[in-house]
């Protein structure tokens, strides 16, 4: 693991602090329960499973009564934080306990990658959102973790800098360039402007939680990506070459009213963008 | 006109500095052609019918045949810049025929504002993107001017912020609080979730050229507003309650993966979004 949101020290749990990234890389270090939350609420640690494995940590560090309820207060919305926590009430050893979630969150995006790697086609440009990588997770990642595992299929990564706490700006951009993997940062209105020209093949996000029939919810921004990843494409020859059209513009900024060329687009796990195979 | 891009004062060219809105109002004195390309060059003034007035200005206070030349490359891009240029060489009188291109763009946005107000429903809620207002025109604006024209309906704005140079977040929410038109300045990321919620009715965006068999080119980022706003309401009651849903998820960032109800939309001259009658 290259990049690490926690790192374990028995006595003492270190959080890189990801809001000064990618300007300063510096790591705070919690010795308490109340240190933990503290850091979990003002986005030191963020991103779910990194979120529940801090809070475990923080049961390990101080397992106390009052620590599960400070705790659990920090990031009501994070899935994993009450789930680790329900978890570290049950367990008797509590820093064997810790440390196993954290295992297992490594070894689930060890294995999300695996099995999404598979559905990435060679080459492809993949677009993602927000940050779902190893600074979100006990390490690996989940969305980005897809990407990482499929990088040996020379995948590059357009990453929106997702507004308005560029997650995608500061923390995606950057481990990208930790691991190596070609990125392009564009602002969240470009998103569409490249998937119109076919610069897109696949678009990768995560999701904050996934209900049984299939229900989705996430950053804000995530709809939007959907619909433009199910639009067919855009780009189609003028049945009008005697009219003037957008053709003859230098502009780069341009899109067609004319109705669109159908592509049929394969479904995938992920939103499924235009394929190389359908340009 | 409240707000005033540009000022003509006989001998001197007055260019509110857009640069520096909303947290400063200054105007910036031209008296050569040299400083109106500068400024247009620099961003001073912005908007393509601004740009063309500005230059026309610009030849007014300097009549050379290096004017000509320096201001057509101050921004190519601009369609009006080349259009006013070529008609004040053919003019006679250089500020009766600046004062005149002024004048014909003020009417000509009155105009559309006008027409457009015909168009927008009693106390609808329209998104806009970039800036289209008083401050990209001669006055009143375009797409923005339609919004101005129809003040007396009870509209209200949602400002997209339009990254990256923040035309919407800088100049279209302060240019609606001098008007005293109620505005929500959102990130552009959010202009999906706020459709797909039903909270838009209208979409109202300008562009930079419309072709004759109506290709649209416009600021990057609206060919994705195109597509959200062309895409049915997204708001639907599950057919599966019995299983769970995200209607049990107290976030609002949440969309539905289930196939959406099909609401008709009807066309207007802007983009049609979710009009209060479908909800």
């Amino acid at each position: 693991v290259t990049v690490e949101a926690l790192r374990w020290k028995g006595d003492a749990l270190e959080l890189l602090d990801q809001r000064l990234l990618p300007d300063q890389f510096v790591y705070v270090t919690c010795r308490s329960a109340a240190q933990v939350a503290a850091a979990i609420r003002d986005m030191v640690v963020r991103g779910a499973p990194a979120i529940g494995c801090a809070a475990a940590f923080g049961i390990a560090l101080e397992p106390k009564e009052a620590s599960y309820a400070i705790l659990a207060k920090s990031r009501p919305t994070a899935i994993n934080l009450a789930w680790a926590l329900e978890r570290m009430r049950r367990a008797e050893d509590k820093k064997a306990e810790a440390e196993a979630i954290y295992a297992e969150d490594l070894a689930v995006n060890r294995a999300i990658g695996a099995q999404g790697a598979k559905l990435i086609p060679e080459g492809a440009r993949i677009l993602t959102y927000c940050n779902t990588g190893a600074l979100a997770t006990a390490g690996h990642g989940t969305a980005l973790g897809v990407i990482r595992s499929a990088r040996d299929k020379g995948v590059s990564v357009i990453a929106c800098e997702t507004r308005p706490y560029l997650q995608g700006a500061r923390l995606t951009a950057w481990e990208c360039m930790q691991e190596g993997i070609p990125c392009t940062l564009i602002t969240d209105n470009m998103a569409g402007h490249f998937m119109s020209r076919g610069e897109v093949d696949l678009v990768i996000v995560g999701a904050d939680r996934i209900a049984a029939n299939g229900d989705t919810a996430n950053k804000i921004g995530t709809y939007t990506l959907a619909v433009l990843a199910h639009r067919p494409s855009c780009r189609s020859t003028s049945r009008h070459r005697s009219r003037p059209s957008m053709r003859r513009w230098p502009t780069a900024r341009r899109f067609r009213s004319k109705r669109d060329r159908r592509t049929k687009l394969p479904a995938t796990a992920a939103y499924a963008g235009r394929r190389r195979a359908s340009r």
